[in-house]
């Protein structure tokens, strides 16, 4: 399935630090790059960088010129057409409005936590896509902050996968869950 | 499904560049954390990284050393004992040699490509692992170089997204792979 109804947010505000503080992490180029392409391989319809700090969103402006319209686009058209996807955007409902302009419809925000019991299945998720765009979620450091989580939005299960250690890179979790709603598995 | 009769490598040589060489790609310290972290989540049996350069295999032991028993041991046990799965190996050889020591039973390889028409489903995969230990190998760069797929092992099949964009990093491929494999989808 196409997600082009689905879009992703990478927030680095309002998250966890390893002491379970509120903070604000900083962009990692990485990220960027392997959720972009992720993102591009499942047609999902945008990636939205989230950081309420001015100087993180120009950092991500001259990495996606360099890659876009620089030196980089003709060294490797695929890079370029990946992140094409990406937005950098202060906030979430910097990023939800964005998404809305976009879809024509209102998106429905869907959290994602590791270490949280969420109960929305991937299944249930994908059903749901089909009725209306989604945003889905991804915290960055410790994992999203629980003010997101007093907004009534649903929350995906966590990924598990043989026992208790749930230390995903979020590159690799993003990845999971994208296919997983959207991967042909055979 | 636990897969702690599934070992990864992933290969640094023999793999191709953006123009069809074959070469020795340089480590990449991500795909290090990225690779173990996730082969730990899924219960995988070793990470193997291969690469034939001393000075490569070095930087590795520095790496894990740093994290196994250095600083990072004690800054963040999580990663200590996902690199506790990573061993660096000159070669595939000696990755297949290490692995059946291990494991008491000769290991299968099976090759991973994004390009090539494996055959070899994720279903088809988790059965035969449940028959025999086998090693999943994953190249760096454009891929594995073709005198691997003249050994007559099964190739799985391509992650199939949306459509023809076929660029995943190893990291997300991985992740994917293991996903299918031993993942508890809902």
């Amino acid at each position: 399935m196409k997600l082009h109804r689905l879009a992703v947010a990478l927030v680095h505000h309002p998250v966890l630090d390893r002491r379970g503080d509120v903070v604000t992490s900083a962009l990692t180029n990485l990220d960027v790059h392997d959720i972009a392409r992720t993102a591009r391989t499942y047609g999902v319809g945008r990636f939205y960088v989230v950081t309420p700090l001015a100087e993180q969103l120009q950092l991500l402006d001259r990495i996606l010129g360099h890659w876009r319209d620089g030196h980089g686009a003709g060294y490797n058209p695929d890079r370029k057409e990946a992140l094409s996807l990406v937005a950098g955007v202060p906030s979430l409902a910097a990023a939800l409005d964005d998404w809305q302009r976009l879809c024509g419809a209102e998106p429905l925000p869907v959290l994602t936590a590791a270490a949280r019991d969420g109960r929305l299945t991937f299944r249930d998720c994908a059903r749901m896509l089909a009725q209306q765009p989604l945003l889905l979620v991804l915290g960055t450091g410790w994992g999203l902050a629980p003010e997101l989580f007093q907004n009534g939005w649903p929350v995906l299960t966590p990924i598990r996968g043989a026992g208790s250690y749930n230390h995903l890179p979020v590159r690799a979790a993003a990845a999971i869950m994208l296919d997983r709603l959207g991967g042909q598995s055979g």
